[in-house]
C-alpha cells in the first residue's frame, strides 16, 4: 500500500530543508549555463557551500541547442580536459578540435555538479542584490513563475560571501547592480562595456581573463564576463566557457 | 589560432551524419521524459538503434520541477534499483520511500541514456505518423520552432520498426493516430480511454502493466499508458514511471 | 539592528508548518468567494480543521466589484443576520433591502474567517481531485503561477474528509470530476445541469437548497450549487450566497 | 417576492452618492497597499474626508503573497502596535520579530480602514494630476478597465487639499508629475532618485522619515517614499511600511 | 473662470439619471447596427421608451467600412425611402440601385435615432437575459471593458416588455438564450438554424419577413433574423436591413 | 431580381472615384475627432477641397465615451453656438454650462461635416509626410489594417496645400515630422513641448490660440495644439475643442 | 522630374481595372500553392479568364520551406515534365528522383502562371461562397488584413463558372461550404472525410484522381483533394501536387 | 513504388551540401528584397560565389503588396531596362512611367537570380556580424524560427569577402554593427543618419549614389542606403531600387 500523504510530506520537507540550509552561502551562482555549472562543481568539490539559481525550469542554458538547433558542440584542445573530467565523450574532428553531443554535454555537466555537492534551485529568478555599504552581500530571489504570471508578490533574500553572475548574454545580475547602485565596476569606465560582435579567436582568449571579481563580492563568469569588459562573443565553441568557470572558482577559493 | 570555419563545419557535418544515420531506426521514442529515457537506455544497451525525439529545447519533461516547484522526487522500494543503476542518489525518507534531488535525477537519466548509445534529437516535434496497411511504420517530424512560429513548412519522415509514445499527459502520438486513422487500439473500446483523477496507489500498480504495444508498431509508455487505458494519474512519485520504461523496452526487445 | 536572515527564515518556516499541518484536513474549501468564506468560518468556529484554497492572489472573488464596478452590494432581510455576525455595516435602502459597501463586506468576511481559525492558501489552483473507490478523498493542488506561466510541473495532494466546490460560475472542481471519473452526481441526470439565465427571485430560493453534498465526499456551495442543479443566476444580491455557506457548513458538521 | 429592479437601483444610487460626495476631498490616497490603508485609517479617524483610489479589483497590493507566495509576513517590535490596533494576530518568532498571516493582515487593514470612515474606490486608475499654479490640486481618474481594454475614453477629476502617492514600487503618481510638470520635488536633485537595491536595515530606518510632503499638495508614503528619495527596498518586513502610513497621516493632519 | 468640479458633476448626474430612468423600458434594442438604429428610431417616434445597448465604443456596427474597406454602400429602390427620411444622400448608380457614403449613412442613422428620443448606451455588453416563467423579461448588462479586461465583476439588470436582438452575424442574445434556457424558438426545429452562404437576392427577400418575434418577449432583427431562420447573408447592400428595422418596430408597436 | 455584380461594382467604382479625386487636396485633416470634424465642416462650407483621414473604423475619436464611459459631455457658453449650428441638443446644467448626449454630439458633427462636402476616409493611417524643400507638401497613407496586421506593404501619397494634425493626445503627424525632418516648429524651442497635467481653466483658454500653423504647410488643431505648445489637458469639456476647429479653419481660409 | 501624383494614380487605376475586370470569371482558384498555380497556368494558357486568390502577402504556400526548412524539394519521374515546362532545374538524385531548389521552384511556378495570363490577387481571403439553388456560383472575398486586424467590415463578391479549392491542408473553402450549406459532396458520406496520416506512396497515387469536381461548381485540387476524400498526406514530394493541378485544369476545360 | 526514405535523404543531403559549400562566400547579401535580388543576380552572372539570406519564409520583401495592397508597381524609364532583362512585362502608363504586376515582378526577380547562380537561404536571420580588426569578415546566422519562438540557441557563422545590407527600412545589419562595434561609417557623422520623410524625386536621385561600401567589407544597397545617408523614402516606385542593386554589384565586382 502506498501512503500517499508521505509523498507530499517528503517533498515539502526535503525541499524546505535544502532551502533553509542555503539561506547563508559561501557562493551563490546565478545562471546554470555551462560556465556556472563548472564553477559550482569546482567550488563544491573544495567543500564550499555553493548553490546555483536558475530562472528556467531546466538546467543548461543555451548549450542544449548546439549551433542553429544542430545539437553538437565544439571544444578546442585546451577545454577537452574538463570534458574528460566530467566523463563527456569528445570525438576528434580535425587537429585540435573535438565535437561533443550537446545533450550529453549539458546533462553531464549538470549531473556532476550536483554529485559534487552543489545545490541547484531551478525556477528561481534573481531579481535584485542585497547591497550594504558598497559590498554585494546577497541575492534577492523570487519564483520565476511569479514574474511570468505578472503577479505582485514580494521576494526573499539569501546571504552570501560571493555572488557569481553567469547569466550569459543578458548579464542579468550586473545590470541590476548598475541600475540600482552607485558601485563602480573594475572596467575602464567603471560601467559595463557591452558585448562585441562575433570574433571567436579573440573571444576565447579574453573570456578566461575577464572571468573574475568585478566589484566587492560580485564575480562575472563566462559570456557575462566578456559582456562586462567589452569582449567579443564566440558562438558554439565551448572551451573558453568551461575554462572560465574553472578559473572563477579558483579565484574565489583564494578568498573564501 | 582558431579556425572559425571549422566550428560551423564540424557542427553541421556531425549533426547531419547523426540525422542521416537515424532515418531508419529500430525504435523511435517520442518524448524524453523519465520513462522514455529509461526505455531508450535499456534498448540502446542491448544494441538497438534507438533515437529519442523531444519537442522542447531541454530534456526531462516534468521531472525538473519535482512537486509544486519543490525540486525533489519520491521513489518507492521497487523503483530504487533503477536509480541505483543510473548512479542517482536516493536518500531514505521513511520505510520504503526514498527522496532524490529532481535535478540530479533528470540529468542522470539523460546522461546515461546518451552514454548507452541512444541518440537524442531535441527541438523536434512528432506531428504525425507514417501509417501503411494498418501498421505504424514511422514518424513524421518537424522543428518545434516551425510550429511555435506558426510557419507553413513541410515535415520529413523517419522509418522505424517500433514507435513509443512517452509524451506523458498529452499523449500526443496516440491522439494523432486516433484522429487520422481507423486503427483500433487494444483497449476495451478500441479508443483511448483517458486519464483518471489522482490515485497514486492504483496508478503505480497499473502503469507498468499498461506500458505495452497498443496497436501494430506503436507502444505506450509511462503516464501515456495510463491515459490510453483509463488508469489514474500519480503525481511526483516516480517508481512506476521508471519501471514502465524498463518494461516497455523488454517487450520490444522480444519482438525486434 | 535588523537580522535580515530571520525575515526569510520566519516566513518559510511559518508557511511550511501551516502547509504541512494541512496535509490532512476535515474540509477543503475550493474558492474563497463569499459563500466559501462563510462556510469556512462556521466550520472553523465549531473546531473543524478547515482550509480554503484560492486560485487568485487576493481573496473575495466577484464581490469586490459590486455590480458593474459600482462597489456596493445588496442583501435582503434574511441574509442581514450574517452581515451582523461578521460586523459588516448594512444600511437599509427600502423595506427588506440593505446596501453594504463591497470592500467592507469582502474584507470583513475574509478577516473573520481567518480569525475563526480557517487557514487560507491563496495562489493555489485545485487542478484535480483524489478519487478512490467512488469517493472523493482529497484535492490535487498546484501553484496558480505554474499554470499561468505554462510550466510543466507536477502537483501535490491534500487528503480530506470533505471537499466543498465554491468556485462560483466556473464550477471548477465539479467539472474536473465529471471529465475524469464515472461518479454520478445527485442531480436528475447524474450530470451537472448548468446555470440558467438570470432570475433573482428563484435563484435566491434555490441556492440554499442546492448547497449540499452532491456525491460522496463532495459538496457544492453558492452559485456553484445552482449551476450543478440547473438553477438560475442572481446578480449582486448576496443574501442567498451567505446563507448557502452557512447551510453547507451545517450539513457537513452533521457528518464529520 | 424579490423586487429585482430595486437591486440595480440601490447599487447605482448608493455608488453615485458615494462618488458625488467625494468630488471634493481633504485627502486622496492613491494606492490601497498597507501604508495607504493605514494612512487612510488614521486620517478618517480624525474626521478627515478621505478616499482611497486603487487600480486593481482587490485591495491590499503586494501584501497578499507574503514572501515568494509563502503567505506570511514579518513585523518588528516597533510595528507590532499598529497590528494590535487593527486587531491582527502577531505571533512572536524570535526576539523582536513577529509573524502574521498575510491574509488576515491585509483584510484586517482594509476592513478597519473602511470602518473608520475612509471611502475606497477600487478599479480606478489615477492617470494624471490636476496641477494649477505650481500646486497639486486634485487627481484625474478613469476606470482601470478602460486602460486595460485600450479604449479611448476621457477621464474625470477629483479635487483635493492633499494627494498621497502610496502606489509602491511603480511610484505612479510622482512619475506622472515629473513627466508632465516642471514642479521641483524636495529631494537633492529636485527629481525622483529611484529605489536602491535591497537593504532591509537601512530601508526600515529611512521609510518613515521619507514619508512626507514632497511638493506642495503631494505626499509620498511607504515604498514610494524610499523610491523618491533613493532609499533601499526592504522585502516582506512590514513594520516600517505601517509606521510610514501613520506618520504621513500625522503630517497631513497638522496642515489640514 | 471654469468651475472644474461642475464638469465632473454634470456628467455623472446626467448619465446616472439617464440610466436610472432606463431601468424599466418598453424595448431594449441589443446592438446599434443599421437595423437596430432604424428600429429604435421608429419606436421612439411613436413614444415608446426605448434604449439601445451597444458593446463597442462607437455606434454603427459593420456599416462604417462599406465593402472591403471601400466606404460606400448600396441600397435598392425599396430601401431608398428610409435613407430619404433620415436625410442621407443616395446617388443613383444604375437603374434601381443607389450608392451612399458609408460615413454619412451611419452617422445619419445614429444622429436621427437619438433626436427621435432613443437613449443609446455604448460600451455595454448584454451578457445574459432575465427569463422568468418562459418569457424574456429583461437583459443583464455589464461594461464591455470589464469583459475585455477579463475582470470578475457582477452585472446589473434592465427590465423590459420586449428585447430586440440586432447584434448581426454573432446573434449574441439568441445564442445566450439557447445555451441557458429551454425556451423553443419559432423556427422549424425550435432552435437557431444558422446563417447560410451569400445569396443577396434571396437574403434581401427573407430578411424582412424573418425580422419578428421569435419567442415570448424576444425579437430578431436584420442579419440576426436571417441567422435565426437559416436565411443567406447579403453583403454590403442595405435596403433589406433598413426595412427590417422598420418592420420589427411595427410588429412591436402592435403589442405594446 | 437583384443584380449582385452591380453591388460590388458600384462600391469599388464609387470609392475609387472618391479616392482618385482626392489625390490633390486643398486640406488634408488627419484625425476625425471633434476639432478635426469642425475644421473640415467650415472648410468644406467655404468650398475648399478637404478630406479627413481617420485611423479607426469609426469616426469621432474620444468623444463617444463622455467622461469615464458616462456618455455625456459638457460645453460652456462660448462653445454652445457651434452645437446649435450642427443641430445638437445642449441642455442647460448650471449657469454657463450645458450638457449634451455624447452619441448625438459625435454623430451630429460627423453627419454635418459630410453633408457640408468633406470627404472622410476611415481605416487609413497617416504614416509619414511628403516634405520637400522645408515645406509639408502632402501625406503618406496606408490602410490601418496593414499596420495592425504587421504586414510589409508600401504606402501611397496624397498632395495638399495644407495638412492639419488633429490626432489629439498622440500628436501623430507632428511626431513623425520631428523624428524624420529638421524642420523647426514655431514653439519656444523649435520642438514639440508636450502636454501638461490637467487644468481645464487654462487649457480652454490656450487651445484656441494654439490651434494655428506650426510650420510651413502644417497646422495643429485641438488637443494636439496644446500638446505642441505645452498647454494643459482639459478632460470632457468640449467648448474649446470645437472653437479650435473653427479657428484653424479660419486661419487656413485666409491663405488658401 | 518625377511627377509623384502619377505613381499613386497609376497604381490605383491599374489595380482597380484588374479587379473590376475580374468580377465575373471563368474560374476562381482559391489558394496560390503549387497545385493552384499549375491549374491557373494551364487554364490561362487555354484562354480561360482565371484569377487566383491568396490569403498571404506572398505566393507559393508551403513550398518555400522545402522539408523542415531545408529548402529543397523532390519530384519523381512523372512530375518532372511539368518542372521542365516551367523552366525549373531538376537535378537527378537517384533513379526516378529529382531534387529542385525550393525557391527556384516556387518563383518559377508563380512567374509562369502570371506570364500565361492568370491574374493573382494576394492579401485576399475567401471567407464564404456565393451559393444559389444548390450550385456554387461565386466567392465572397475580403482583405486578409481586415480579418487579421479583427475589424468588422463587410466583404464583396466575385461571380464564377467554377471555383477551385487549392488551399491545401486547411481545406478552407470546402469547410465553409459544409458548415453553411446542405450541399452533398461526391464522397462516400457526402461529407469531407479528412486527411489521413502520411503514406507518400498511396498519397501520390490518389491525389491526382481525387482532384476533380466535388459538387456543382466546386473543384478540389492538390492536398485539399486528398483531405476531401480521406487520402493520406505526402510530405515534400511534389510530383502528384503538380500533376493534380494539371488534371483539374483539364477537367474544367472540358466543361467551360 | 516510392522509396520514401529517399525523399528525406535527398532533401537533407542537398541542403547540407548547399550550406556547407556556402560557408565561405565572395558576397553575402542580407535581405531578399528587389535591390538585394538584383545585386545577387549581377554578381552571380559574373561568377561570384554569392548567397542571399532572408529572414522570412518567402522571398521578395515589400514588393508583393504594391502600394496599399493594390498589387501593382511603377517604374520610370531609367529602370525599365532591368525589368526587360528579367523578362518582366512593363506596361506604359504615361510618358516615362510604366506599370508592372507586383506578383510577376517579384517572382521574376527571384526566379532569375537563382537561375543566374545565386543561392538563396530563406528562414535565416542575420543576427550579428563577424568583425575582426576593424573589418567586416562574415555574418552570424540563425534560424528565424528560433528567434520567433524565443528559444535560446546559439548561431553559426559564414565568412565572406563582402557583406551587403539590403534589409530595407529596418537596416538590420548596419544597426547591429553600430550597436556592437566602434567602426566609423562613411557618412558625415560616422554614424547612420536615418531615413527622411517621403520625397520620391530626391529619393530616386540619391538611392543609387548611396548604394556603396560604407565601411571596410560592408555595403548598403537600396532603401537601406538612403537610411544610412539620411536620404528620403520613395514609396512604390522601383526604378531606383533596381538600379541601386545593379550599381552596388558593379562596385563590388571592381574589388573582388
Amino acid at each position: 500500500m502506498i501512503n500517499e500523504k508521505i509523498i507530499t510530506q517528503a517533498i515539502i520537507e526535503s525541499y524546505t530543508n535544502k532551502l533553509l540550509s542555503s539561506l547563508e552561502l559561501d557562493v551563490a551562482v546565478c545562471g546554470a549555463g555551462p560556465s556556472g555549472l563548472v564553477a559550482a562543481y569546482y567550488l563544491a568539490k573544495k567543500g564550499c557551500k555553493v548553490a546555483v539559481f536558475e530562472r528556467k525550469l531546466s538546467i543548461g542554458g543555451g548549450m542544449w541547442g548546439g549551433g542553429m538547433m544542430f545539437n553538437e558542440i565544439v571544444v578546442q584542445e585546451e577545454g577537452k580536459g574538463i570534458l574528460d573530467e566530467f566523463g563527456i565523450t569528445a570525438k576528434p574532428y580535425s587537429e585540435g578540435y573535438y565535437v561533443a553531443d550537446a545533450i550529453e554535454s549539458v546533462s553531464g555537466l549538470c549531473y556532476n555538479a550536483v554529485k559534487a555537492g552543489a545545490k541547484i534551485f531551478n525556477l528561481i529568478s534573481v531579481e535584485d542584490l542585497v547591497v550594504g555599504e558598497d559590498k554585494v552581500a546577497g541575492i534577492v530571489i523570487n519564483w520565476t513563475a511569479v514574474e511570468m504570471a505578472g503577479l505582485h508578490v514580494d521576494p526573499l533574500t539569501i546571504f552570501t560571501k560571493a555572488v557569481v553572475d553567469s547569466t550569459g548574454h543578458p548579464v542579468e545580475v550586473v545590470k541590476v547592480l548598475e541600475m540600482k547602485s552607485g558601485i563602480r565596476l573594475r572596467t575602464k569606465t567603471g560601467r559595463m562595456l557591452g558585448e562585441g560582435s562575433m570574433w571567436a579567436q579573440k573571444g576565447e582568449e579574453t573570456i578566461v581573463a575577464h572571468s573574475k571579481e568585478i566589484c566587492p563580492g560580485l564575480y562575472a563568469c563566462g559570456m557575462c564576463a566578456n559582456a562586462v569588459f567589452g569582449g567579443p562573443r564566440m558562438g558554439p565553441i565551448f572551451g573558453g566557457m568551461l575554462l572560465a568557470g574553472k578559473k572563477v572558482a579558483a579565484d574565489m577559493l583564494k578568498r573564501l
